[in-house]
């Protein structure tokens, strides 16, 4: 089909262009920049250094900026708790107070000038940070910490303020966390747990709570960053240090917005190359969270879209609730590496099994049906007419003698198996006592996930508390869904992790032939023509129909036999949207005649609609074909951001389309695709042959191409549609929007 | 567009048939008749009655048949808990058994022709149940329980003995609970617990121990009903008799299969007019969930889409996880109906607000932005800079003072809000403890609803389990996701309730005059041809186009004429699949001699297709609209249902339909619009006229007329693609299949 009108993408990026430029709270405040040369094609870094972020943990020495031990004083308490840390780090402490002549019986320095060393640590406690920096940076001290708040979540003057503080910051060499951060890298870690530990990044110090608390149900964290408004140390910085330290099993984030998109995928893809598991909860899939969430520290949001997408893209486990980030943080930094991805579910009560077995379904859980052999194996334990394909029930009295243990060893033992799920609804000794005790010995003994829900409300049972928490080999849960939640992002990850190739090594540092042909073609501050806009995809290798461009009838007529009958028809100009619902499309048109009498036609439309021509778009008419649509949209966080949806009517009312955050491979791109609801279309349905995908996969790149290397001097650029013909046959850009910066 | 093929409905509809059709487990036992000439059109009943259960759970005389008080005997610990059970509830019990003179030290009978007295209760704990319902029927027992298991469970044979068992009770006048069912009615339910109670009924003991466990979080359970294989009592008796109960708030049930489709409906309404609210889990949403579940107790699962349809329509609110049917369960039985149905979300940081106000925005939760005389109030106690629109941040320290129940009785204060939520993510005294004791108290002066989700893992901390759980005011959650699934069930059920019309008032009892005329166009076991299906419609009031069938050229031009230009042409023949496929359509004929060299060509494709024709059908070409499908599907457990979607390729590709479940009145039709994905198209989009919704639901209700009246007699009925003109100008069948029984 030909002739659409283009120019309007899909509600959602819309959505997301509103977001991104209306609700800016501020000019985003950058770190460091990048090393010299490593750019690529955008001017975007290709690399970040990792901060040694281990003086700022582990501190030789630490001084306090503003301590005091006097009774009823605000800074006392801190500087109790930071004496705490520092004895237990082993750090020396040096409180800095001008009028004290010792803390806590520790000697006191009038002023950061004199300290007796080069600190690795000063934390700053006095209201006005911004002349303690310039001290510190003269004292050569490596970080800074300050808890001060009313900068930039405040609004605009405390921007500024901020904007001062992280200038300063950079002038001074000192790498500083906060402002508007609080005690919770300082917190007491618990020392006596075993396993991989999670590390927590938290923007909000009440929401990291409940991770801290795993470390009560014997779930170890090792480092708790809170980053707060980040005029310096970003989230970044924390998770790029966090994926190389080896005691940590996984990272879990709780995130409100970024301040800088490229230094979060350059340290989202130092994690994934390493293979460690990030758990992030990210606020703002609502325009309510978004607004809440700028106000709460003073950063970006992001498109919800496109920060969804770039999750995606690194392999970063997003989830909704902090249970689930509790959850799933836990269960991925202690598990190992599955050997299947099969799931088994176990119950000693057939409701139950069908209930799991039902939600592992529905959750995409594979859930193979055990071998014959193996059934039979597991009916020399449990009475023939109970069912044991998976889910296995095995009736209740098995567990309560030895048989219990062969049954779990039978399943483990299954090539197929990869993850075993028991639900046990409730405490009924000695059933369960025996099964929790079996489950815990089985899963010490083997490298296989061992999963427990325990569906007691209560809790309090000895069976949970002492039994299944006291086993870090075993992953216990509260919920089913918060299992299957768990159990699914375990999977993928592995999944993602095995297969992932960084997109920086191939992303491109210098710019193609193509871009000097579409500088020719720029209008700075215009929209483009329908056909400068084809042009300009041309520049970039994407196929347009035959077309010329007429200002006569008689051209027309001269123009129609050179393209080849039948022809399309469209008024031409820089500025016209809605050609169809105007009448300016003539299709099908077979003859001189009609193209002379369609001539006369378009142009009479446009005189009496007002639109001023550059002429008359003479087209080749392309068969049918399955309409897409790929489009560039800038994002305040990323850059300029690829989407790509199914085009026609239906689809732009349900919205169905799928972003790419440059640099993306071509894997990507076809993940993006396979992501559509309506992707079906694309297989052929109701007898239509499948469509050229690989072609369909080749635009998206070199739509990415033009956006990286014409990103910052185009504001908008649609395909609507694409035309994607039958496979080998490639694709066809039908209509084409562009506008210049 | 004209010319659809027909015959294929959705993908959905089809998977629906396969389960209903392809996976019954056995034929269903039905229960007692309904009262004699209380029937609908379709046969079925529109009344059931409500067993009077109250000599079943508070019975005055209870028979243990199969007694033993005999160290490691089986049925010795049965006998003493229903002993224990019999006396809290003041009942005399009678143990029987042939060869004792007591048990447990009261005097046992031989049989049960020697028991004392007509009780209400026999228990009977004997493997085979049948002899002994006939010696219960001679003593004029009331209830029976069966605990004995190898019925329906098991197969072919046990759905064989169930079946004899089912027809004994039924001439017997005992009513039995059973076979396969457990000792969960005779529990030990807490009689110090205050508040509306939660009464359960489970397929499956163990599924329900979660539930039952609440009590020890302070949360009042009434009933517990384990229908197991409701041979004779099924869920829908102990849900209708439930709703009748005053101390009953809510009824909790987790459910495998329905023994009876109407029944069901007729309790669920039975509820509904009462305004009692129904939490259920319904076990099916997989087919390797509704495979395992069939296999557990013998019942049909039904097709999910229509049993969620069902559910919907009659209020039932569905969820997944056990921990959700405990969590909304526990809200519904105890809160007041809302005030109003706005939420706020109150938190000591601006972090949880954020997060927690994003994820209830999501979850489609109203969050109004309070009114600026309410914030300027909220401002006298929490400073200026913070936000308090909604989320409310108090920052921390006010709620460690007297303003901290200020703000909250501020906040309820507010005639737009009917739900606090308050977020506490972890414990930190003196500041939480203060919060839960001002929330708690709030919560017992106020009509409002006051949620609280106590966020840390570790659950034993005192200001949860003692000041949290000690209220029946409160509302107390772990995790903000169940908080947000029980607020927006709470706020829908009230909705819900105070709309609810009962369908069954108004189902029609007799036949339509149109049913005459359908019945003279049936043919027993044949597939009517497209003309004939299209008659059928016309019967009902459905429009068609104006058409006329034809066996020659000449006639077709006469008809054409007739028809007025341009027309359709169509082959037609009683058993014509893919029409448009094969070329057998023919459409914007405007002339004579089109008309003639369509006939001659559609007549020859089907001579050389071998496909057999009753003519050509010449038909009036009907403008373009939205095009959708209707049509009438057999349920094995509700009968004829009817289904509407979007048509067109792209939807077929999404499956984008919705499920009625007769009888439903105008506004459920209009409600199966509504939840239409692609519902905007009716609405109209890019310019289009919105479309004429009324006759939409007018065809939908037809239709279902006709599943009502003609329903055993079809086997399918499609109408598609049916042409729903823009407003005012009504819809159009254009190509119907109909295949007789």
């Amino acid at each position: 089909m030909l002739g659409s009108t283009h120019g309007t993408l899909t509600t959602d990026s819309r959505r997301a262009r509103a977001i991104a430029c209306g609700e800016r709270p501020g000019p985003a405040v950058h770190g460091r920049p990048a090393q010299e040369g490593d750019l690529d094609v955008s001017g975007r870094p290709l690399h970040a250094d990792v901060p040694d972020l281990d003086h700022f943990f582990r501190p030789r020495s630490v001084a306090v900026i503003g301590a005091s031990d006097a009774e009823g004083r605000p800074h006392t308490g801190v500087t109790r708790q930071l004496a705490d840390w520092a004895e237990r780090v082993g750090a020396r402490l040096y409180p800095v107070h001008p009028s004290r002549p010792s803390v806590f019986g520790l000697p006191c320095f009038p002023s950061v000038a004199d300290l007796p060393e080069q600190v690795d640590l000063a934390v700053v406690l006095v209201g006005d940070p911004l002349p303690v920096i310039e001290e510190l940076a003269e004292a050569k001290a490596r970080f800074a910490v300050v808890f001060a708040s009313g900068f930039a979540e405040t609004g605009p003057e405390g921007e500024a303020a901020q904007r001062r503080l992280a200038a300063a910051v950079e002038r001074s060499g000192v790498r500083l966390l906060g402002p508007n951060t609080n005690l919770n890298a300082f917190e007491h870690f618990r020392d006596d747990l075993d396993g991989p530990a999670i590390a927590l990044i938290t923007q909000s110090g009440h929401q990291g709570r409940p991770v801290f608390a795993l470390q009560e149900l014997g779930i170890r964290l090792s480092h708790w960053a809170p980053t707060g408004n980040e005029a310096d140390l970003e989230t970044a910085d924390f998770l790029s240090y966090f994926a190389e330290q080896p005691e940590i099993g996984a990272i879990a984030c709780y995130l409100e917005g970024l301040k800088d998109g490229r230094s979060f995928l350059l340290a989202a893809d130092r994690a994934a190359r390493r293979g460690v598991p990030v758990v992030a909860v990210k606020v703002g899939r609502t325009e309510t969270g978004a607004r809440t969430a700028a106000s709460h520290t003073g950063k970006l949001t992001g498109a919800d879209a496109v920060v969804d997408a770039a999750l995606r893209q690194y392999g970063v486990i997003r989830v909704d609730g902090l249970d689930e980030l509790q959850d799933t943080a836990a269960l991925l930094a202690r598990a190992k590496p599955p050997r299947a991805d099969g799931v088994v579910v176990y119950s000693i009560s057939g409701g139950t099994g069908a209930h799991v077995a039902d939600l592992a379904t529905e959750a995409g859980l594979r859930l193979p049906v055990l071998s014959e052999a193996r059934q039979a194996e597991l009916h020399q334990w449990i009475p023939e007419y109970l069912n044991v394909a998976n889910p296995v029930d095995n009736g209740g009295h098995p567990v309560g003698d030895l048989r219990g243990r062969k049954i779990i060893d039978a399943i483990l033992d299954d090539p197929e198996v990869g993850v075993l799920i028991c639900p046990i609804t409730g405490p009924f000794p000695p059933l369960s006592d025996r099964l929790v005790r079996d489950l815990v010995d089985a899963a010490e003994h083997t490298d296989k996930l061992v999963c427990v829900v325990w569906g007691s409300p209560v809790g309090t049972e000895p069976a949970y508390r002492e039994v299944l928490l006291g086993s870090s080999r075993l992953a216990t849960f509260r919920t089913v869904g918060n299992c299957l939640t768990a159990v699914r992002a375990y999977l993928a990850h592995h999944r993602f992790t095995t297969a992932y190739r960084s997109p920086f090594d191939e992303a491109p540092r210098t710019p193609s032939p193509s871009y000097r042909k579409a500088q020719a073609l720029m209008r700075p501050g215009e929209q483009l023509s329908e056909h400068a806009a084809k042009q300009l995809l041309r520049a970039y290798g994407i196929r347009v129909p035959r077309e010329q461009l007429v200002t006569s009838a008689a051209a027309a007529v001269r123009a129609a036999g050179l393209v080849g009958y039948p022809v399309v028809m469209k008024a031409s100009g820089a500025r016209i949207a809605h050609k169809t619902e105007l009448g300016l499309v003539k299709i099908g048109l077979t003859s001189a005649s009609q193209v002379r009498d369609a001539y006369r036609e378009l142009t009479d439309i446009a005189r009496y609609e007002d639109v001023s021509l550059d002429g008359v778009l003479v087209c080749q008419m392309v068969e049918q074909g399955v309409e897409m649509v790929v489009g560039v949209t800038h994002d305040d966080l990323f850059g300029p951001t690829v989407t790509v949806g199914l085009g026609g009517v239906l689809v732009e009312v349900l919205s169905d389309t799928a972003v790419g955050v440059p640099p993306f491979g071509e894997e990507q791109a076809r993940d993006m695709l396979a992501g559509l609801r309506g992707r079906a279309l694309l297989d052929g349905v109701r007898g239509r042959p499948p469509a050229d995908l690989d072609a369909l996969v080749e635009v998206v790149l070199r739509v990415q191409r033009m956006a990286l290397e014409l990103g910052d001097q185009v504001a908008e650029l649609d395909i609507n549609p694409l035309m994607v013909l039958p496979q080998g046959q490639g694709a066809v850009a039908l209509d084409a929007l562009a506008v210049c910066r």
